[in-house]
């Protein structure tokens, strides 16, 4: 184990980045329960004070007392606009490009559907065997209604997702940062390979929305899907968020026709004709207390440099990466995240044999991470309120978990029945 | 206009039904704006008080302290099912039978898809043209991907639902209660011509949970689809919930594959396997606060008789139509609503030429009901905290609207964007 002269030495330094930070203001505005270093927001990330507070006027003010006016006067039927086109600067998309809606599932779900409609005479779709799995799953559900339609999978049907892609391909559908490792996608590169075997592209930025420059519009994306739960703070199951090119937005069709994505949703017509905007993504009437937290995040992002965001993100998973490599490696300890800066996202996986017993008593330590199978520890880096101090004692804190065996103490290998 | 006397005595009579009446302790449990007669209860309705301390416990405790342990610590995994286990007896189903998931609309499709599925030799849906025109649209939207499918509508291509019904016909998705009329269907009888026929039923119960005996599985009922933010007062855009009986459970098969709704979601396999019960219709991760705030009401249910629930409400209804009957017929108002009680759901439709601007005179007077286009004023009577003397204060406020021909003023002539 490193002695005490290396850990002080160590967090002096963190102490002089984090007095340097362009981000140290933002910590302050979320609520980080004492002694905790929360390194989960990739998960589910804390809650900004303002967020309790818009939640208390939405149900004390506008549920309580507006009632059934608080549709109009609180602005309940727009949200999903209003709140899209305060997302859209941070994806890079324009106003009127992105709208906030369901589940990061069903969005997959319509933008597939959307997306093959697109290409009516193509018969492939797409993405990484590696993914999150409800990006599998969702492509099977739509595999049952278009049985002329097949996936061909990064890992299952070739290693890399760049070779999968010829003229065959209707859509891919990838991550830009995967979920259990951290491997960030080329953003250009990989839109630029689809466009030239005509195929569209949807970015799945549940795990780099908010943490970095995502540049939609910039790369010439067409759709893309995300969740705001994670670093987008908005409270959990948050809902989840829907992006399309202006230039899809005429001809997209989805096949969740509901009221809300209707041209004229009050006017009670028998026929379904479809918002000719962003809007045509809806359907259902909107989980409103889901929304609302969502909005201090959004208007923080608003205010803070994306560039800055990037620049932190970078140097926290840096600085960790080296204490780990300095400190943890020795027992047994191996990078699963790239360790090519612009390969990697804001989080860092490691293998480990013991990785579910080592994350439990990094838990009862208050260092937070999350297990992922077999033997991964996963580690998220968010910016605006963790800092450079954070880091060293959580490397700490891992090492003292690794030298000490302490995740042999049979409380820490019991599994849980949701890890 | 009825003089002093005649409204005296109404109110007397009021007074003495509310004094007499099991539910009035359930008033108390609601925040009802002072001096407000709310009936738009059937559109959003009204915050029991403990909804506010839930919403505050899942937000100040479990999301900013319990962070990404409340998933388990807090059931927020669970509440899916367990909401719709203390839903299923105020509809007449089982354990297991029911899940609080998503919007109408998305269990809507769900549900069209998985009746198709069951049924996949016949090519029709019925429905009905009046329905709230969400439930047309989503069959537009399946239709779309399923071209050997035609939908038959009541009102369009025949008088009747129950004479659209045959031997071609897979699934018929019909509205206990009408959205505008209030007209109630009998559940028993078109269950039984669907099922003589060998079609299944989809039951849309958005305007009848929480206010009567629904009584599924008595019927035999296939599915059912609903919203809890009417009568269930979840809040604004509550989720919805989803009916399957037990007996096509292993069958069903839907095409939101979320990883919600697989067997074995946290084994993050690459391959969807449903759930073999109800979480099958569960798809994306959601929205728990949005979730939070339905409790307290589906407690408050479980406590009182849907017996007594469904009996006040008729006294209700058959109080507002006599008092209309007897102070506002004369000023050109009709009854909308089926007379019979026993075709009456729980809310009253009136017709007048000037409904739009009596409707917002009313609201101005502290009378909330709503306006359906082109002349319908509709009228809501939650037994839980609606009472006797609420309705004859409504009816008197109307009578001097209608009288006075309030509604002449300008400002509430003036449409609003959204009615």
């Amino acid at each position: 184990m490193r002695d005490e002269a290396f850990w002080a030495a160590a967090t002096a330094a963190a102490v002089d980045a984090d007095a340097a930070d362009p981000l140290a203001g933002a910590r302050a505005l979320f609520h980080i329960p004492e002694r905790l270093v929360y390194l989960d927001g990739n998960s589910l990330g804390p809650m900004p004070h303002a967020s309790a507070r818009e939640i208390d006027r939405a149900v004390r003010q506008e549920w309580a007392e507006g009632l059934i006016s608080s549709w109009t006067d609180a602005d309940w039927f727009a949200l999903p606009t209003m709140y899209g086109d305060m997302l859209a600067p941070v994806i890079g998309a324009d106003d009127g490009e992105v709208v906030v809606c369901d589940t990061t599932s069903t969005n997959i779900y319509k933008t597939l559907h959307a997306a093959l409609a697109l290409r009516p005479d193509r018969r492939v779709i797409v993405a990484e065997g590696g993914s999150f799995p409800t990006d599998l799953y969702v492509i099977e559900g739509v595999l049952a209604s278009r049985p002329d339609v097949a996936s061909r999978l990064e890992g299952r049907d070739g290693a890399d997702l760049l070779d999968l892609i010829d003229e065959d391909v209707a859509v891919v559908l990838v991550n830009q940062v995967d979920y259990r490792s951290g491997r960030k996608r080329d953003l250009v590169e990989v839109t630029e390979r689809a466009h030239a075997a005509g195929a569209l592209v949807i970015w799945d930025l549940c795990h780099s929305a908010g943490v970095m420059e995502v540049g939609l519009n910039a790369a010439g994306a067409d759709m893309a899907v995300g969740c705001t739960y994670k670093y987008l703070n908005g409270g959990p199951g948050a809902p989840s968020f829907v992006f399309a090119a202006r230039r899809h937005l005429d001809a997209i069709r989805q096949p969740l026709s509901g009221w809300w994505g209707h041209a004229a949703p009050f006017r009670f017509d028998q026929s379904y004709a479809p918002d000719p905007g962003i809007r045509k993504f809806l359907c259902g009437t909107q989980g409103i207390l889901s929304f609302r937290a969502l909005k201090p995040a959004l208007e923080m992002l608003g205010e803070y440099d994306l560039g800055d965001i990037r620049a932190k993100s970078v140097a926290l998973t840096e600085l960790f990466i080296r204490l780990v490599d300095e400190t943890c490696s020795e027992y047994g300890v191996t990078l699963m995240s790239p360790r090519a800066t612009e390969e990697r996202g804001s989080q860092v996986a490691l293998r480990h044999p013991e990785a579910y017993a080592s994350v439990q008593a990094l838990i009862a330590r208050g260092v937070v991470g999350d297990f992922r199978m077999p033997d991964v520890m996963r580690f998220g880096f968010a910016p605006l309120y963790i800092c450079h101090v954070d880091v060293v004692r959580a490397v700490r804190i891992l090492e003292e978990v690794l030298a000490d065996e302490l995740w042999r103490e049979p409380k820490y290998q019991v599994r849980a029945a949701v890890t």
